[in-house]
């Protein structure tokens, strides 16, 4: 059994290429990435590369390959930034690999992952039947590419199932330039005695997931059958807690973190984006597919000191 | 005052050529197209040219362009059956446009032809707020161009503005692959005496506007000021009527048509595209910002027979 992950050296695809080998059936993974990975994987192939590039597919992909994850992307601050750059990676190269899925024998999975981001000009609470209107390139691009993976899986190329991601909270590793980044500092840094700077308000209000949770249901999703993903329908709203700002503090705080450690500079930029995306969804078909989430905050700061910190607390009292 | 028509050839580009021209201030219209027009408007320039050529938009759009009426489409049942020509064309030409565009000194007015086939997944009736799910390339391929014309715009690229065009009946002229095809036939071929063949059971429901008022809501859309458009609200559903079959075939008796002209042979194709569209919409917001719709079938017939068989009749009884 071959997998491709695109993107695969980062946090999310070194965790989800753990949790694929943890089921067992010894799977071929193969990762593209234009970085190395943190920590490598062992038995997980890692192929650096831009996927971009011409034929960059045709060194991972092969006539065995039976599951994409395409995780690749450039995130939503730096798409904002740089127009021509998110077009290439999250739209081009979207479309080179979907072309080169098409030309395999047997249409592979092809699990594409999407975000909150294709949400914009909505209600704060989203629901199944809320149209995508994007305000942010990271968004736009997000939504084409949920609507290319969804032909081709009409046209039958493909098997294709897009999720939308919450927010990851807790990120482990570095900030990153997604718009979000904040939700994970503000804890990752505080547990770890380090300051961090908060770029939005103690109020703002973000649909949120542990990758633990993140990662089970991108399997999950993988792994449910084919018709449970009718045409037009492969899309889905995957589930997550609404937390502010200021309960991912109060959080921070039962777990024995510093909230003083987080100094607060007000962003725009950050705002503007981040401020755009759904404050909570009503996740309805994903629940009846079997998709879960985090129990509250505290459980997903409990993922992070158990899973990166390899501390396990008590839970602490809500 | 310059203005460039994609399409320009076809009947839809030729009647928009002649009411810009009709408003007056001498505008300067450049029409691209695959197809020599059936009647040139007199001063019309008409370049013959495939709009998917590397530096097609070159010859035609320059520094002092300020509209882009952008028609041309590889047509639902063609896309369907050729699914790289309508990507190429529907996807790929529109992105090379507006990419033209941007790089002009002043963002301009950029209209977009949608369709009804952007909704698949959808009730029968349809509103502002009801996601687009297609089922067809062309629906996917229109989709994604809304989305693209809707990031060049808030980018302030264009001032773009799409809208999603009701089937149009009773086109002139001869029958085309677009799948709705027929819902002209079935009328215009009566009125002339000639047989046609109905391809849909008489019940099918379908959204339609005469061309002379689709004509009026998209020159209406491009002169509505540019603060009439919000980010993220860039597309918009234009009114219509919903007919089924029979009622169409009702008014061609009333205007005098013979309906026994038409034979019935059901297409499972043409059913399968049709059939997903809406049957109807609920069309607050262009209600809202003044576009209007044909009040009944007897007016769309006599629209026909006024404007392509130089006869107008007396308004037949209801």
């Amino acid at each position: 059994m071959k997998i491709v992950i695109t993107g695969g050296a980062g946090f999310l695809g070194c965790k989800l290429s753990e949790a694929l080998l943890a089921k067992g059936g010894s799977p071929e993974i193969i990762c593209i990435d234009q970085s190395e990975p943190a920590k490598p994987v062992p038995g997980v192939t890692y192929v650096p590369g831009d996927i971009c590039e011409p034929g960059a597919f045709d060194r991972l992909i092969a006539d065995d390959t039976l599951s994409i994850f395409h995780l690749a992307a450039v995130v939503s601050s730096q798409a904002e930034d740089d127009f021509d750059l998110g077009m290439r990676v999250n739209l081009d190269a979207t479309r080179a690999l979907l072309e080169r899925c098409r030309r395999l024998p047997d249409p592979p999975r092809f699990i594409f992952a999407s975000s909150v981001a294709v949400f914009g000009v909505a209600p704060p609470i989203v629901d199944d039947e809320t149209p995508a209107r994007p305000l942010n390139s990271y968004g736009v691009e997000k939504v084409i590419g949920e609507h290319l993976v969804g032909e081709y899986a009409r046209r039958g190329f493909i098997d294709g199932r897009c999720f939308r991601l919450p927010t990851i909270v807790i990120r482990p590793g570095a900030p990153n330039k997604a718009a979000s980044s904040f939700a994970s500092s503000i804890l990752r840094e505080p547990l770890q005695g380090q300051p961090t700077v908060c770029p939005v308000a103690e109020d703002l209000a973000i649909w949120v997931q542990s990758p633990r949770a993140v990662i089970a249901n991108i399997i999950h999703g993988h792994d449910l059958p084919t018709d449970a993903w009718e045409d037009g329908l492969r899309v889905l709203n995957l589930p997550g807690i609404t937390v502010t700002v200021a309960q991912m503090l109060a959080g921070l705080e039962r777990a024995g973190g510093d909230a003083g450690l987080v100094s607060w500079r007000r962003d725009a930029a950050t705002e503007a984006i981040v401020g755009s995306w759904p404050k909570g969804m009503i996740t309805t078909r994903a629940a009846k597919l079997g998709f879960e989430a985090d129990e509250n905050i505290d459980a997903i700061i409990g993922v992070f000191l158990e899973d990166e910190l390899g501390n396990p607390v008590n839970k602490p009292k809500g």
